[in-house]
């Protein structure tokens, strides 16, 4: 009995601290692993292809795009950016957890081409913390910050097809959350109810 | 910002340990109990009422059937017995996650009564193990447990509408498994949305 792993999709606003909570989540764990994304622009100094993202160039990205080889894509002004189904699944069929960390419109597009994927939402404990923690980082401009909190207000509204949503008020308690929504995943009556009737 | 508590159903056959698992997981835990049970049947020595049953009449019994205030009822030859949805409903407005150790036929009563009820099937790793493990009791006759293995495979059959499915080959790992279901299922969407849009 072999099994398979679960995709993760993981939201949330910039600043909700989602990088943290996933890292201390997998911490020791070699079950999970991100997801490689294609992309169209040219790689940094060190970037090597297949780790980083997988480097194509624009015919190829829209030949993927034609045939469906993409869970979910999005195309910037410069360039172009998506999931490969192809690597996706065969990390999943080697019971690898997959996470994606993706915007709202992706998970939308991953939750109609997988419908076995899990949605998770982690949010900032309220929008007031939200503005606190982007100021604090200090790397964004007055403008960037009111349109990263307009942003998150937005993908509040957008987010309702999620399965899941982890307030990271306290990262040991989210990355907790987040292990606890694995672990109960692999329990999912569907996956096991052939097992079930030939045992 | 109060929280809920969850129904947590657990069902699966006799001899899969799921006393075992559910005692083990709710170990410690001050936010987990028993639902208690009305039954028609007297009380016996040392049993308190409201503590072990709510022991009631059956003209009692069929008025609560008639008046909906059970969420699940089952009637044997001599005793009837059911789960009172006010008492469920003020535990779990407590914030209280309450247990229901019921059949797969009481279970699908609570589905439709309680949507947000949250089903678990806990099975032994086999049906030969789970005669084993009732041969090793050595409480029942040999008609008793050919019986009970027949039950058991009709109830892998009706199980499908189950949420979750835990196979108990581990305690530990079982008892593990319903803790992260319990905690998993407290970061349900679906709970949080209007919190989350009110942010």
């Amino acid at each position: 009995m072999s099994e398979k792993g679960k995709l993760l999709v993981i939201s949330g606003p910039s600043g909700a601290g989602k990088s943290t909570v996933v890292f201390k989540a997998i911490e020791g764990r070699s079950d999970v692993c991100f997801s490689t994304s294609v992309t169209t622009r040219s790689p940094r100094p060190g970037e090597v292809d297949g780790r980083e993202y997988f480097f194509i160039d624009f015919k190829r990205f829209h030949e993927m795009v034609e045939n469906d080889e993409l869970l979910e894509h999005a195309e910037y002004v410069t360039n172009c950016y998506g999931t490969p189904r192809a690597y996706v699944e065969q990390r999943l069929n080697e019971g690898m957890n997959v996470v994606l960390d993706i915007e709202v419109l992706g998970a939308r597009q991953v939750r109609k081409k997988m419908p076995g994927a899990v949605l998770i939402f982690i949010a900032p404990p309220s929008l007031i913390e939200l503005e606190r923690r982007l100021r604090g980082r200090g790397t964004d401009t007055e403008e960037a910050i009111l349109g990263r909190l307009t942003r998150a207000r937005q993908e509040y509204q957008e987010a309702n097809f999620y399965d899941y949503l982890i307030i990271n008020d306290d990262v040991e308690k989210a990355a907790k959350q987040l292990g606890a929504i694995i672990e109960a995943e692999h329990c999912r009556f569907a996956d096991w109810a052939d097992w079930l009737r030939s045992n």
